[in-house]
């Protein structure tokens, strides 16, 4: 997977892909992301990347030319997703990370300030992403975001073969509780049946937990769950209580 | 504002921290960002912070002992909040970032592996929050959001005051068009409205171009939106066409 980033600041991104499960999917090879900075194609001395915005206003708007340009001087196929990230974008989810995956190619590009100008997302890019509903400085930690998701689900990247199968939102619950040693910390004792050696019972625990803390936190989730009829059971015996 | 944020990887921030206005917010004083690794907490010669998860399973799961020692040697007032980073959490919006940027103390908690051992959650931290429906390798990131959504929030950090008042997710409404230098690029030419120098045809214009785009991509946002008169007038409009 090769990944290009477009941005006003590409130091941003050294901490956080030098460290880790980002780190090593680069040096085996599995991920090479490439930094572009968007001044680079800025034209004149000052190589200006932003103005005020046409009608007034505050805030400063990013120029299409040099974001045209950074895109344009990228050699990549007719279906290389060009996606900027912006809080307008499709609201970014597991399945969307699972979409991505599937290219050889992406290039993400960070909106600032007030955002690009509108020429940009209609001509340029193909599509535009959300982490959420919340305003950020720009878009650099949603590009970091999409980066990390999309990294952990190429093949052999987690160290356990399926360890990313399990997880909250992977499945459509949450996940339920975890605990390792010791068994007793404080006063506070691991649940005995996580130490009875009962798979059955184990693999039963976790999935009733699982459901109890998506009915608790997020039950708008189990509408699009996949659903087993003991689940459905143990849901409606929730519901009863 | 204090940010206190817990992580086996410190270096993540690195990059993030010491740029743009996440920057300028500390050399001015208005954000103070500590970290502490958890590693640091964690006995023994080995400094071992996770262990496998009691009742078998993939992954590994942070150990209690070192993220209580970590929490509890950072001097905190007993409203000071102590929030867990993990998609189990509530889930951020600019309504939670707003919360938390009225406080002047905060601690994250960053999560990692296949979760932190139940305990943690119970009786240490105060809350848990998700930046959205995806799986992510840590709570890194998702720290690194909240700091930057409740830091361009505090006083004067954004240089032109209320900047941060029209942002999209901030009016409840997602942002419509901005254009700005050339006024025509390729083929393609600014909106005239823009261009004619009529401030309130120009604040027409906006306010129905930004609830176009809600109404197009996100129509949800409309039930909690607030909307004048006028503004539900035009929505009908729209959903006449």
């Amino acid at each position: 997977m090769k990944i290009e980033i477009l941005t006003l600041f590409p130091a941003m991104f050294d901490g956080y892909l030098d460290e880790s499960i980002m780190r090593r999917a680069q040096e085996r090879g599995q991920l090479a992301v490439q930094m572009h900075n968007i001044r680079d194609y800025a034209a004149g001395k000052h190589r200006i990347t932003d103005d005020p915005p046409y009608g007034g206003g505050g805030g400063m708007v990013l120029k299409p030319e040099p974001l045209f340009g950074a895109v344009e001087a990228i050699e990549r196929a007719a279906d290389t997703p060009v996606i900027l990230l912006s809080p307008q974008g499709r609201p970014f989810t597991q399945a969307i990370a699972q979409e991505l995956s599937q290219y050889p190619h992406l290039i993400l590009l960070c909106g600032r300030y007030e955002g690009v100008d509108e020429r940009v997302r209609q001509h340029l890019v193909t599509d535009e992403i959300s982490i959420g509903d919340y305003v950020l400085t720009g878009g650099e930690l949603a590009a970091m975001v999409i980066v990390d998701a999309v990294t952990r689900l190429l093949p052999d990247v987690l160290g356990a073969a399926g360890a990313a199968d399990n997880d909250s939102h992977a499945t459509g619950l949450l996940e339920g509780s975890h605990y390792t040693k010791p068994a007793t910390f404080r006063e506070w004792a691991v649940p005995d049946v996580l130490r009875s050696g009962h798979a059955a019972k184990i693999a039963q625990w976790r999935r009733q937990g699982a459901l109890r803390r998506t009915w608790e936190r997020r039950p708008e989730m189990l509408l699009t769950a996949v659903l087993s009829e003991e689940d459905k059971w143990f849901l409606q015996e929730l519901a009863g209580d």
